[in-house]
């Protein structure tokens, strides 16, 4: 069985699966999982640091895997992206921030861009960079985004954009799909294949404290939120727009809305917090997730995730199809 | 040609493609107009005033026709409902606060109960009062709303909550579909089928200014916020939680994030909206419409607009699964 898509005739592989590049969760044993099971994983550059990209590739063995940079961050250490560049990464995606200054030397490795894009000034500008594959992330994803758009809406104008202005370039639906019936939806609504970060997360390769992915699998998408806190606390000077959606706790409902208040103790709650990620406290540590924690009920291996996602998804469309159309 | 869903058995329709009950957009006609194209048109009871209603009904003549309310605002003259029912309506929608006061008044009338929720604390309590359908509207959508989820990940939840709790009820869903993409993705994810409200807002027959109808035909889905600025200033006491997506403008770019300001200056501002409502000033009134309008660029009546989404609708369910399902 496999889902044939543009997507998948670009990239060679079996199903219209992309692994999002998450920082730290995404590293290369989990994108390998990904990609030997037929999908496409990336691992995540994050805000760039040399020994752990490094060792995440090693791990990565001989898998086709491709990688994901926070761009504003990997722009204050460039040769990072050479070193990315320098294993032949089936794809490289930029997010977050201008893709333009890193687009020719990506073009000139022969690597497929990827640019994450939450509007469409974003999806016009990765048009411009000559990106083959843009993510249209909706607000409703895990991580950082804009509260824009969300994904149901945001895919199909950034696929009539493409439509009109560059065909050939592909688009990923990113936010909020976990199961075959996201997959299906994101197909529905034009996308030639879905990104997923929250779903991959909750896997047994995640580098995630085991703590954190334990609290996730009872909550419900109805308990995150998008907030600044942890990114004052922990000193990453996101642009202002961009704010991270994660699971609500403790530390969210002392300082959400009191932003001013944190930065001026930022310091001291900063310890408190680093202390906190060490020993797997979660009303203090942030749990990194979208609302599509909702649809997770379990932490299996990756590769086996992939398999049952892809035939969720070849389930729905031929299964609603048959009860439908009549 | 049409589409069978659970929704289209339980209504005796062809097209699983519902009106929403929009304030002051969905007048008898409109609603007239899409059940006699095969949908489910309901009138907006809006916040409640019988001339209105009475007027509104006799439009729709003998079309089997729902209708739907603003229940907080409802409360206040509750003999608007036994109105209403008195009319047999198809379905009576109640939206935004608790329906349980009403719901047995509903259910005496032989009239199906559609309930409007936004999370799954308002799901459970939908299904506790006997809700025939659920409508799971995301953040997306047009209209008041909450921020906490987005269509994407709420109409999947909607529906897993319901299979385990009483699968005999119905889910559609709602915020940001406005084409057959988005009602093929609508049923992917698992609902019984979609209501729309910026899509036929955007109608011949829709109960809007000429002024701004024009104003979004050329309008994209980053154009639009929630605020609540326009409650303020209309004094409209909404629970505190509901916010309206509407088109940015210079009111909401002059007020927004000085709300409690303007709350001072209410009197004065509420003439120059009500001034503009009447010449069709959209700078200072309100156009409100959600993502969705992105998608919408044109005003066609709307019986063609069913039959052209229910076509769409058709087209995408073959043609998507015939092409990635190898
Ligand atoms: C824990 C976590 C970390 C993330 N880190 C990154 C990152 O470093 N770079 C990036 O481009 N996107 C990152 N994202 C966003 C993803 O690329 C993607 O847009 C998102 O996960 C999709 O929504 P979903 O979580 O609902 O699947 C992250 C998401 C999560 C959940
Ligand atoms: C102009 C407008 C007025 C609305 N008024 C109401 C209303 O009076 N009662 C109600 O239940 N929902 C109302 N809604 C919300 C709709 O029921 C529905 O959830 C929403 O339109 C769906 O999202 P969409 O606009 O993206 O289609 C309104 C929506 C719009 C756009």
């Amino acid at each position: 069985m496999a889902l044939r898509t543009r997507l998948t005739d670009f990239f060679g592989i079996r199903h219209p699966i992309v692994l999002a590049p998450m920082d730290p969760a995404a590293g290369g044993a989990l994108a390998a999982a990904v990609s030997a099971a037929g999908g496409l994983g990336l691992i995540g550059g994050g805000y760039g640091d040399r020994e752990i990209l490094e060792a995440e590739f090693a791990k990565a063995g001989n898998q086709r895997v491709g990688c994901g940079f926070i761009t504003w961050s990997m722009a204050k250490s460039p040769e990072l992206l050479d070193l990315a560049l320098a294993r032949k990464p089936a794809a490289m995606m930029l997010s977050f921030s201008d893709p333009a200054p890193f687009a020719e030397k990506v073009h000139a490795a022969g690597v497929p861009l990827i640019c994450q894009v939450h509007n469409l000034d974003h999806a016009r500008r990765a048009l411009d960079v000559g990106a083959s594959v843009l993510v249209a992330q909706g607000t409703d994803a895990g991580g950082h985004g804009l509260t824009t758009r969300g994904t149901i809406t945001l895919v199909p104008s950034v696929v009539d954009l493409v439509a009109r202005t560059r065909p050939e370039a592909l688009v990923l639906a990113a936010g909020g799909i976990a199961d075959g019936r996201g997959i299906a939806a994101a197909l529905m609504l034009g996308a030639d294949g879905a990104l997923l970060g929250t779903r991959f997360w909750a896997t047994q390769e995640a580098l995630i404290h085991p703590a954190a992915k334990d609290r996730v699998v009872a909550a419900t998408g109805d308990e995150t939120v998008r907030t600044s806190v942890y990114d004052i606390v922990r000193n990453r000077p996101w642009p202002a727009e961009y704010t991270g959606r994660l699971m609500r706790n403790r530390f969210i409902e002392t300082w959400h809305g009191r932003e001013d208040e944190l930065r001026g103790l930022a310091a001291g709650e900063r310890e408190k917090v680093e202390a906190a990620d060490r020993s797997g406290d979660y009303d203090v540590s942030n749990v990194t997730v979208g609302e599509a924690i909702g649809l997770v009920q379990d932490l299996p291996p990756a590769g086996e995730l992939v398999a049952r996602l892809a035939a969720e998804t070849e389930a729905r469309l031929t299964g609603v199809m048959r009860a439908v159309v009549v």
